[in-house]
């Protein structure tokens, strides 16, 4: 019989993994049979907008994060497929921070010219993973037309992200604040708070992307809280960092050093957890987010279980590009082409990863050893080699250009890792540029309906 | 060995069938082994107050649907336990119509009282039930140590409620409407909406409560769509009613007859859904909501399995002594006082029941329906009789008092029918009432601090 591999969401990592194994298929490969869930009516993951916020349409937990307005807020370089160019795509250079419309293009134009659509159940969630006599059993409700399949799987690939399940903290006076509280997944519309004070706790890139969206579509002003340390861009004068938030008394919110400022809504910037509520405690990953995942043997492979499988589960510089390494290297190994070694040498593996990533000095090595590890896990695979400096200069080059100017940033052009070439610059300075559609990012110049949804 | 009972959920209902435990035992009886999983850190199920939305702490779907300044929308004449009074309660006698910490108190002084806090695991989801060889399988995570346990029961009650999974719909233009929509299940606080044009789409409880929360606390106004008739009160000035929803442009709503509207929010009073999303199934329970439930013999046994038992899943009028009745019946089934019948009987009573909602004429056929049936089950157990009627009397008037004006019948008193006393009034009329809180409830003049929450 057939081997049988059950991926779970069809996000950018699980459609990497589909696209890894159509890839060995199309060079003549004997193929297991394939079933990848998704609960979303989609794909795309966290890169397909959903309006509800929540709980979705069938009563899960909504995954979407994303919000409408939101520009990538790194240089599109850094994420670029080896197999599939923008210029490929397009057909046309385009230039280096797209509006999540023209990412989720991207993304699609690749699967769907892999033909692996017809491997997804789409609306269907997992509900139940157990491993039994060297068998999974995937339990899944399909939403759409409410049945429940129970099926058995050799190996288990779990791809649901990240960045989905909110970290949500209390503070004392939530629950009587007289405003709106809301995490950034949550978060939809800056427009909702146009002419409001706003706070938003944390630092890291939620916290510094929606507060710059609010900004752009005029909040009244924009406080953030850190615990740490500010994050120290040049921020506009309506825009101020503070110490960490100790309480809130009707709309008032104090701070650490004794200062308060009266908002009227809280947007929690606290960051999302590893979480998966289908899983068992002997499959379920359990991680800081950080470069090098707990228990995961090159990043992927369950150290106590290794036909089990976790894609992308580790923070992230790299995204799209490292979710294919990773696929292609998973594929190789279900495929036998990579033999995986005993037990404490795969637990050995993690370790010295985590041990690694401890020494980094700063960003800039964060970079290069994510750039690194890319590269290993491409080494060991056909995926195709590509520029992986290349791409490391362009994340270096962001850095210091958001320094330089934190609402301009968007509006330098990187070089390729792929191709070579250099992207060209965006018709409209991101600071103007009010409409995120596909149909105004493509264009040469502003289109005459490029403000349309202003005012 | 002892039976051992899994109660799902410790809400009204799952406490109600704690007690009805609780009280068997103190009169002598043989108990069999109660466990109560409830994923909120707190019992109460809805009526305990939750700030956060979406997800709760522990990534789970948040459970609570109720928000500040909550007075409940019925008589508490209604509701009123038989086996502990408002009076035994709170001391003396209190006005018809608490706000949600007031009766969050009662429900509580009575479990309290009872002693049966310890047969609860807090912070604990229900993953899954399996049916195999004549005992149930539970699954359940302890979020608080994120550790899973997997017991076996006899018996599994299934007390999580039905107004916590919110149904909301999709209207075209949604994805591009440029304010905020919400269903009610995360509305929490009217002060968000000061100010504003809100646009409520629903007819049912939740529009007409929350559209005239935010009326008192100062919207700018109040349009209800509804999809077949008005709900046809006596609204103030700045309040409408209009013909269904077609699509929203920009923050332009438009409706059926040709009408439109410019709004700030969208609340989606819609309704929410039996969602079970621990059972497969061949143990989900499948119903509109209505008096007479789909597959419940006796409103409460799994006609499919009747170990298996569903509490509170009817449409309610009558609630916590309706979930009393249940309760006390479902704990003489399992204990064997109450001998089932056959199938094919089990089967016939259910489709006898619906045959009968449906030839109920108005909503006063149904108030006496569900008070007769609520009598029907106590006359089959040792739950303290109680003069039906004069719950039944409580609804008939407030339906009155609510035709007479919708924003005073709050003002209005009941007689108890445990007490027979008349309730007096509350110290301040409703719509001047903005302190919901237990403290000010309950002195019997406005205290200074009364209006504290105001401006």
């Amino acid at each position: 019989m057939k081997e049988r591999i059950c991926i779970i969401g069809a996000g950018p990592s699980g459609l990497a993994q589909l696209r890894a194994f159509q890839s060995a298929a199309a060079k003549g490969a004997d193929m297991p049979e394939i079933v990848c869930y998704e609960k979303q009516a989609d794909w795309g993951g966290l890169w397909r907008y959903d309006w509800r916020t929540g709980v979705d349409e069938h009563g899960n937990p909504n995954h979407a994060s994303m919000y409408r307005y939101l520009w990538s807020n790194g240089p599109k370089e850094g994420l670029e497929f080896a197999d599939y160019t923008f210029d490929e795509h397009f057909g046309k250079p385009i230039a280096s921070y797209p509006p999540r419309a023209v990412l989720f293009d991207y993304i699609e134009g690749r699967v769907k010219k892999a033909g692996v659509r017809d491997k997804i159940r789409f609306n269907t969630v997992v509900r139940d993973v157990r491993f039994d006599n060297g068998k999974f059993e995937v339990t899944a409700r399909d939403c759409a037309t409410d049945k429940e399949t129970r099926e058995i799987f050799d190996n288990v690939i779990v791809a649901t992200g990240h960045f989905s399940m909110p970290n949500v903290p209390h503070y004392p006076g939530f629950e009587s604040f007289r405003g709106r509280i809301l995490h950034a997944h949550d978060f939809r519309d800056a427009r909702e708070f146009t002419g409001k004070d706003i706070l938003i706790l944390g630092t890291s890139y939620s916290a510094e992307d929606i507060g710059s969206q609010c900004w752009k579509y005029g909040c009244k002003s924009v406080t953030v809280a850190h615990r740490t340390a500010p994050m120290g861009f040049k921020w506009p004068d309506n825009w101020q960092e503070v110490p960490a938030l100790v309480k809130v008394e009707g709309r008032t919110a104090y701070f650490k050093d004794g200062t308060s400022k009266e908002v009227d809504a809280i947007i929690l910037c606290t960051g999302y957890k590893h979480h998966f509520n289908f899983l068992p405690d002997d499959l379920r990953l359990s991680t800081a987010n950080r470069l090098a995942a707990t228990d995961l043997y090159k990043g992927v492979v369950w150290v106590n279980n290794p036909a089990l499988f976790y894609l992308g589960m580790q923070d992230q510089w790299f995204t799209f590009n490292m979710f294919d390494a990773q696929a292609w290297w998973v594929r190789d190994a279900i495929l036998g082409r990579i033999e995986l070694p005993e037990a404490k040498t795969m637990e050995a593996d993690w370790k010295k990863r985590q041990a690694d990533e401890d020494a980094l000095a700063d960003d800039y090595a964060c970079i290069a050893y994510q750039g690194a590890y890319t590269q290993e896990l491409i080494g060991e695979t056909d995926y195709p080699s590509f520029d992986v400096e290349a791409a490391n200069k362009a994340f270096y080059q962001w850095k210091k250009h958001k320094k330089e100017g934190i609402m301009t940033f968007r509006d330098h052009g990187y070089v390729s890792p792929m191709t070579g070439a250099m992207a060209p610059p965006h018709h409209t300075p991101w600071v103007k540029a009010l409409d995120d559609s596909l149909e105004d990012y493509l264009q040469t110049e502003p289109a005459k309906t490029g403000q349309k949804i202003a005012g």
